[in-house]
């Protein structure tokens, strides 16, 4: 069943935002190799993958506001794994946090509705609060996640500039002195002025690298509607002071999401117990550091 | 278990081509509101279509030399539709047919890593013979997907000419006079160049839409070693006449979908009892008119 289905996306993350002085997200990115040891041993991989889930969501869920279970680490073990993806979100969403599904799909339209029944829908296998997509097929590959999410209070966060070091073959090339990242701005704000909310801001946010200090600051001021969704901090290098541009004159309008320097803090930690305190404390230190980044220190 | 293993993924598929005589897939697109009703009654949506998906398998598995399953109508359905798709798999490469895995994946390296791992791994749990790839992260994106085809023998197809008709939004913008999907084409071609088979094909291919005749040259021009699968036939608006430019001197080098067009072909022969003879006789049709095309009349 689903919960949260009353009010606009942007809007009601904002609001959770403001609530929890939080602009975290946890990803949630279960590697079996990396798992502390007491949640493998007789299980199988997916329940194994269920119960951290389950423990990272505890360690969490009253510091950030929002989680980003990554489907693909699901989808690697099978329809199995693709349960305890469907069962991370439930779970997520039972314990108060923002889920976005992160599955980065994409096809043409037929194909792409049924894509945002899986994962927006109310009563979708894989129904989460908001869903990343893939721009390359333009307009009539999105629409029907822009549809689904305007009919369910959904929303979805398209892929600008991504963190990854090759982003840029593709995603800079100029066109007319322009790289194709703003291009795709310029559709993610038409694609979103149907669905503004009352917080000024639309259902559909875009994806932008917390490894592109530069590129962050020209998407904020192309993008006035759309909440960045800013992975690639933590693990992947993206630094707090670099994020300082992402964030509207509120100190609000982007989630920051860190994955593995979050849930994999206790492998640091070797004599700590119980691996939800290391995750906690990680969790509770990047909210700080947030905070330094939002309060302009 | 695997099947089918022996051996370069682009070999392998031209000389089914050759042993067949046939470039044709059938893509499998499960649709409930679409399917035959004595498939339907008291059975899950996620058992009739795989009762459905054995039905096509069944019906064309001497005829064509590939079937292209699309996930998205399985995903819709949960995780029962999930492990649907996976039976489906299995189903078709035991009947000898290669499988084209429609999942267009894409993501981060170490996510796309965990999508190759789902997908081509021999083990995988949803492991074809080839995978549909997004090419919009570049090349650490795509790489896994390489590495993975390289070292089991399975073969890539990365989104080049989408056959959508807001392809172009993105696709055609230019850059320095040429498409963005020219550019994507000599990744392409960059990414293949370290799997060259006998035939002279790499594993890596391109997708490019038959709805676009002069596109389709073009990109047979710039990538003389990528196989090319050619969806948008049929339902979609594409000609066989449109094809010509698709194949190469041998008439090979690309092979056409069709979904709708096929898999439904009952529900235009009221009368007819079997809806295999109906998607059997569509098949067959499919191949005579790819026939003239190859052959230039």
């Amino acid at each position: 069943m689903e919960t949260n289905m009353a009010g606009h996306f942007a809007d009601r993350l904002l609001d959770a935002c403001r609530r929890k002085g939080s602009v975290a997200c946890v990803g949630i990115d279960p590697r079996l190799e990396l798992l502390p040891r007491a949640l493998c041993g007789r299980l199988s991989p997916a329940t194994s993958y269920l119960r951290f889930a389950r423990g990272v969501i505890e360690a969490v869920a009253d510091l950030v506001v929002a989680v980003k279970p990554q489907i693909a680490f699901f989808e690697a073990l099978g329809p199995d794994g693709m349960k305890a993806y469907a069962e991370t979100i439930i779970c997520a969403r039972e314990a108060g946090l923002v889920v976005i599904g992160d599955a980065k799909r994409a096809d043409i339209g037929s194909t792409s509705a049924a894509y945002a029944e899986a994962h927006l829908a109310p009563g979708g296998g894989f129904s989460a609060d908001a869903l990343t997509v893939n721009p390359y097929f333009g307009t009539d590959g999105v629409a029907p996640f822009i549809e689904e999410a305007a009919a369910s209070g959904k929303g979805l966060f398209v892929l600008a500039k991504t963190s990854n070091p090759s982003s840029g073959e593709i995603q800079d090339l100029k066109m007319k002195g322009r790289p194709l990242y703003e291009v795709v701005c310029g559709l993610i704000d038409k694609w979103g002025s149907g669905s503004i909310g009352r917080s000024g801001y639309s259902s559909v946010g875009a994806v932008v690298g917390a490894t592109h200090k530069e590129e962050l600051g020209r998407v904020r001021r192309l993008l006035k509607r759309s909440i960045l969704l800013v992975p690639g901090y933590g693990a992947q290098g993206g630094k707090a002071a670099d994020l300082a541009g992402a964030f509207d004159a509120e100190a609000l309008g982007a989630i920051v999401n860190s994955s593995r320097a979050v849930i994999y803090a206790y492998r640091d930690a070797p004599r700590r117990r119980n691996y939800k305190d290391a995750i906690r404390m990680a969790a509770a230190g990047m909210n700080e550091e947030l905070d330094r980044v939002r309060r302009g220190r």
